[in-house]
């Protein structure tokens, strides 16, 4: 095999209650990486669409993704990489994670799988690093693993995923105005009150035992945060606006993605996550704002093949 | 049915990552709380054998339960109460819990059943207050419903059992030495980092998906706290070392149980239950501090009439 072309989801992160812990893919929605042998060491990348991104591969999170899984196996090779990117940085949708996790997962491919999935996600990690200066993983685990993840720890790494509704959709509703990922860290307290952390480990069992008992009542009631929510919320234009559109066509619960400005909301049957979709769409529309907004199941499969 | 004897087993509250969130009642130590109706309007606490308590029923956290239960019904009933406790307050095992969940629970089958096991929580919460100041939940609720419980969120009141893996064990270590709630309390922080917060919240999401799918593993990894374990340590007795004994011989985990002096560990089987509960007692015994250890399951019958 000297070619491969990998699909990596876009994901949510955060999910209310689970700063920087919680994520999970979407259907449909991600980045194509390709990515082909060289006959040198270096690497190249040849093409990015979709996005106006530095193709500098010290710069780019592809190439510094692939540059630490090189580094791992002491490898000389070289690879050319194309990318096809899904939404622009800036979402809350996880693009940059897309592009580090579909680089090393093909790269991975190329070499006869060295690692497995879960050894591929550190590498991804740096490439997190470098665009925003901290190696999260709460967009690259879930991009590479599929299905519900969990990040418990970050030192040492423990990611795992854990059962969820199979009728449980998500619908996203991404505004087209960019918040930084930078300023949205930086608006954050860097302490919180004994308090508000007990109300988001709570919200956090509620959470988590609804998802693997099927209970979407407890899933609406634990969906909140009591952290970076009340304050980025600010950031995201028409925010309690679309959250009563959600809320008000029986959403299971509604808060933001990432760090915005794209929100979503859960809903358990297709017809009230379509009424979901058109009311909040609804309001950035009358608004005047450019609006993306789909529904998507909790993508299961992660990083794979074309 | 004029008297009603009635058993509410002791708790383990906090559970490392859980501090005022989760709590689970252990089998076999519990108060036994006997409630006849009398003939007037009034309140009397006959006897309280096994520590030395308030007989004042505006005092005595069993009466205060009672009576918050009689507010909200309307009721001007009387009754007399006896109370054989099974452990003295400030053991960190909700010695106050037990009374008021069995004073309440005796009082509620006196009057036919006017509210469910969920309804009376908040009265014997009452009864919390009326001893540490907060209306606390995580020992009346597991106390009163059995099982491993859960307190989402206080306002509203949100309460649920989890499901957990049967063959669970817990070491229990309790050395007879007073830590006083109230002080456990103040010497806790008012505010915490974010950062702790990640890893609280983290935890959490790893010790319930733990419990709920059986791994035993995950339960131990997340069995952490890095709120009130730090400060509070400090103040439980060769704490250090009696963690060292119990995770020298494979305890799964190993935490303070309420505010302490009890501490206690997770087992899987009962030969190594046994091997950490006799490792754990000789580290007090040779240091000369009277300790009582044993082994249990987790309750899951809660509060029951004898």
């Amino acid at each position: 095999m000297n070619e491969v072309r990998v699909f990596a989801p876009n994901t949510i992160s955060n999910v209310g209650c689970g700063y920087d812990v919680l994520g999970f893919p979407l259907e449909g929605l991600g980045d194509e990486v390709l990515v082909s042998r060289r006959n040198d060491s270096s690497l190249v990348i040849k093409e990015i669409t979709g996005a106006d991104l530095p193709i500098n591969t010290e710069k780019n999170v592809a190439t510094v993704a692939i540059q630490a899984l090189l580094n791992a196996l002491d490898e000389n090779k070289g690879f050319n990489i194309s990318i096809k990117k899904s939404i622009p940085p800036g979402s809350g949708l996880g693009s940059s994670a897309c592009s580090s996790v579909g680089a090393v997962y093909a790269v991975n491919e190329l070499l006869n799988k060295p690692f497995s999935r879960k050894e591929l996600v550190p590498f991804a990690m740096e490439g997190e690093r470098s665009s925003s200066g901290q190696a999260h993983a709460d967009n690259v685990a879930p991009s590479m693993l599929g299905g519900f993840t969990i990040i418990r720890s970050y030192n040492p790494l423990d990611i795992f995923t854990i059962p969820f509704p199979e009728e449980l959709l998500t619908v996203v509703i991404y505004p087209k105005v960019e918040v930084k990922t930078e300023y949205a860290k930086k608006i954050l307290p860097t302490e919180i009150s004994l308090k508000d952390g007990i109300q988001q480990w709570g919200n956090m069992a509620g959470l988590i035992s609804g998802l693997m008992s099927n209970d979407f009542d407890r899933i609406g009631r634990s969906l909140t945060d009591s952290v970076a929510v009340p304050v980025r919320k600010k950031l995201i234009p028409h925010y309690d606006e679309v959250e009563e559109a959600a809320m008000k066509n029986r959403a299971i619960g509604f808060t933001i993605s990432g760090s915005g400005p794209t929100t979503f909301a859960f809903a358990n049957d297709s017809e009230t996550a379509e009424k979901i979709r058109s009311s909040c769409h609804s309001v950035y529309e009358k608004n005047g704002i450019e609006v993306l907004s789909f529904v998507s199941k909790i993508n299961t499969q992660g990083a794979h093949i074309l």
